[in-house]
C-alpha cells in the first residue's frame, strides 16, 4: 500500500542497523521481547535490519557476530545472563562500540537523577563513537541534557530521549514535529502515574495513607515511593519536554517542586464542592519573555484538556499562539510501552 | 538553544522555498495572514525563507518576482484581488510552476467531494511539475487519495494532507511518526465540530432542531449544514486517516455513514440515564484481517478516551498493539488552525 510509512526507504533498499542494549531490567528486557516480536514488520514496513549485537549487564554482556535472538537468552531475568553461551565477563562496552558498525545505543541501565550513573558514560561513550542513542533512562539527561545533545550535534548523531519522558506518550514528538511553526506559550502535563492514582483516590475520599498503600498494594507505587510523590519524577520529564520543545535551559533549581503528600485539606474540599480534579500538574509558562516552571497540587475544571485523564494514566497540553491548545493522552507506561517508545525512535532516526 | 527545531537546517545554511497559493477564501487569507506574521520566525528557527510568488484566484492571479506582501494586497478578500499592482488576469498557473523553482503548492480553493473540483487539476499539475503540495482542500483526496499520492513519489515529491484533516489536531503526525513501529489495530475519532455541538446540546436536552439552529446562529453550522450532519465530512475525514496510517485502501462506499439527524430517542435516553456522551464517531477497525468502517453515533462513557472532547472540540484516537491507546484532542478548528496545519507541513517536508 503506497501509504506505509516505510515505502520511501523500501525504494532506496534496505539497511541493516546494529543494536546495542544496556541494562536487562524491566524495561530491557520488555525491549528485547519487543524487538523480536517487531523484527519482522519493521523490516517489512520501514526496510530496516534490526540486530542486537550485545546485551550489557553490570559484570559482563552477551555479544553475537549476527543477531541475539531468544533462544541465546536463557532464562528471564540479568542473572540469567551469565548462563548464555554468548556470555563474555569481561566484554567491554567501548570495544564492542569500536569494533561493530555503527547503529544505536539502547539506554535502559537504573536512572539516577543526582549523578546520571553508569548510563551517563555510556551515552557520552556511544556518541563519541559514532552511535545514536535512544535512552528510556532519565538520569543522564536530567544531568547532562545540553551537554549531551551538543555532543550528538558535533557527531552528527541523534540523541533521542522519548522513552525518558512519559515512555509510549509522545510528548516530545507532538511538540517538534506536529506543532512546528507555531508559537509554544505554555505546556502542562500529568506526567506520574504513580500520583496520579493516589490523587484520585483521595478525590473519591480516600485519605493520602490509605491511597498510597492501595497504590503500593497493586504494584503502581514503589515500596519506597518518594521519587513519584515528592514531584521529582514528574520535574525531570517538565524539565526533558520544556527545554526540548519549547528551546529553554532551564535546569532542575528552575522548577518549584511539591509533591502530592501535603495536599491542603481546603483545596481537596473546595475541589470536591466545585467539581474540580486534583491532578499534579507540571507547568511551564512562558508570558512576556518570563518564564515560570513548577510542580503541584492544582485543582483543574472540566474545561481543562487533561480533566479526564484518571487512574495511571497520563497526558500533556501544549498551549499555542496559531494551534490552539492540543493535548495528548494515554500511551501505555509499563515497561511495554517504554520498550514502544524506544523503538519507534530507532525508526525515527532512520526515517 | 541547541534544541531549537531548525538547528540541523540552520547549519546547513539556508533554504529558500517558494510558494503558490490556491484560493482566497477563509483558508487561503488566514494563511496569508499567517505568513506575514510568522515567516521571520520560520526563517529564525528552520532556516527557510518562504517566499510567496503567486495568488491565485477564479479569474486570474497575483504574480511576484520576490515575495508577495502585506502591502500589494488591497482589500481583504478575493474580489479586492484584481485592484493589486500585481494582477494578472491572464496568469496561468503552468505557467508560473514552470517559471518559478519548484517549492510547494498551498491548495486552498473550496472544496468538491464528488468530482475533487478544480483543486485536483492544482495538485495534479504541482506535482507534475515537481512541485510539493500541502492541501486544506479534502475535495481532491476524496476523489484520487491513491492516485495522486503515487504521482507524488514517482516525482520525488511530497503531498502533505493535515490541512484536510482536522486541521491544527495532529491524526496524521501522531499516526505516522508518533506510532511508528506500533500495529494499529483501530482509529476512532470525532472528527467534524459541529456535530459535537449540536449533540452536546442534545445530551443537555435541548431538541436536535433547537440545537442546529443555536449552532447556525452561532456561525458553527453552515446555512446549508448537510455536509456536517450528515456525516460525510467526518467519513471523508477518516477515509484519509486510515488509508494514510494504517495504510488501507478504503473509498467513500466503504464506509457505512449515519448522521446525526435521526438520533432514536432510546439511544438518547439511555446515554443520558448511564451518564454516557453522544458523539458522532467515525470508526475503523482491523480484526483478524476484516476490516470494519462506519460513522454513526455512539454513546461513550467515562473511560472513552474522547469523552470529555466537548463542543465544538475534535479529538481522535489510535489503539496499538504495544502503545496500548493514544488520544489528541483539540486543536484551533477554524481557518487560522488550517492555515497553522498548512505552515506546518510546509516546514515538515523541508526537515
Amino acid at each position: 500500500m503506497i501509504f506505509l510509512a516505510g515505502d520511501h526507504e523500501r525504494l532506496r533498499g534496505e539497511k541493516t542497523v546494529s543494536l546495542v542494549l544496556m541494562g536487562f531490567g524491566h524495561v530491557g528486557r520488555a525491549f528485547f521481547t519487543l524487538l523480536q516480536e517487531k523484527a519482522g514488520s519493521v523490516q517489512k514496513k520501514y526496510g530496516l535490519k534490526l540486530r542486537l549485537r550485545a546485551i550489557f549487564e553490570v559484570n559482563g554482556g552477551l555479544f553475537s557476530s549476527s543477531s541475539i535472538n531468544q533462544e541465546d537468552v536463557t532464562g528471564k531475568s540479568a542473572a540469567d545472563l551469565p548462563h548464555s553461551p554468548l556470555w563474555e565477563p569481561a566484554l567491554e562496552v567501548e570495544t564492542v562500540l569500536r569494533m561493530v558498525e555503527a547503529g544505536v545505543l539502547v539506554e535502559c541501565t537504573p536512572s539516577d537523577i543526582k549523578t546520571g550513573g553508569p548510563g551517563l558514560r555510556h551515552i557520552r561513550m556511544a556518541l563519541d563513537n559514532g552511535w545514536h542513542v535512544a535512552t528510556a533512562n532519565k538520569g543522564p539527561l536530567a544531568v547532562a541534557l545540553k551537554d549531551l545533545k551538543q555532543k550528538a550535534q558535533r557527531n552528527h548523531v541523534q540523541l533521542k530521549l522519548s522513552g525518558a519522558t512519559a515512555a509510549a506518550l509522545p510528548t516530545l514528538d507532538l511538540g517538534l514535529v506536529s506543532l512546528a511553526g507555531a508559537d509554544i506559550l505554555a505546556v502542562e502535563g500529568i506526567l506520574n502515574g504513580t500520583s496520579n492514582f493516589i490523587l484520585g483516590k483521595m478525590d473519591q475520599g480516600t485519605g493520602y495513607s490509605e491511597a498510597l498503600e492501595e497504590a503500593q498494594a497493586k504494584g503502581i507505587a514503589e515500596r519506597d515511593p518518594r521519587l513519584d510523590i515528592d514531584g521529582w519524577d514528574t520535574a525531570v520529564k517538565l524539565l526533558l519536554i520544556a527545554n526540548t520543545v519549547m528551546g529553554l535551559e532551564l535546569s532542575l533549581d528552575d522548577i518549584k517542586v511539591q509533591g502530592i503528600t501535603n495536599v491542603p485539606p481546603a483545596l481537596l474540599e473546595a475541589a470536591r464542592k466545585e467539581g474540580k480534579a486534583l491532578k499534579l500538574l507540571g507547568k511551564v509558562h512562558r508570558k512576556e519573555g518570563n518564564i515560570s516552571a513548577e510542580v503541584s497540587v492544582s485543582a483543574i475544571d472540566r474545561s481543562h484538556p487533561l480533566f479526564g485523564v484518571e487512574g495511571t494514566n497520563k497526558g500533556v497540553v501544549y498551549f499555542t499562539d496559531s494551534m490552539g491548545a492540543i493535548a495528548v493522552t494515554g500511551g501505555k507506561s509499563d515497561p511495554r510501552g517504554a520498550a514502544a517508545a524506544l523503538l519507534k525512535d530507532i525508526i525515527n532516526i532512520y526515517r
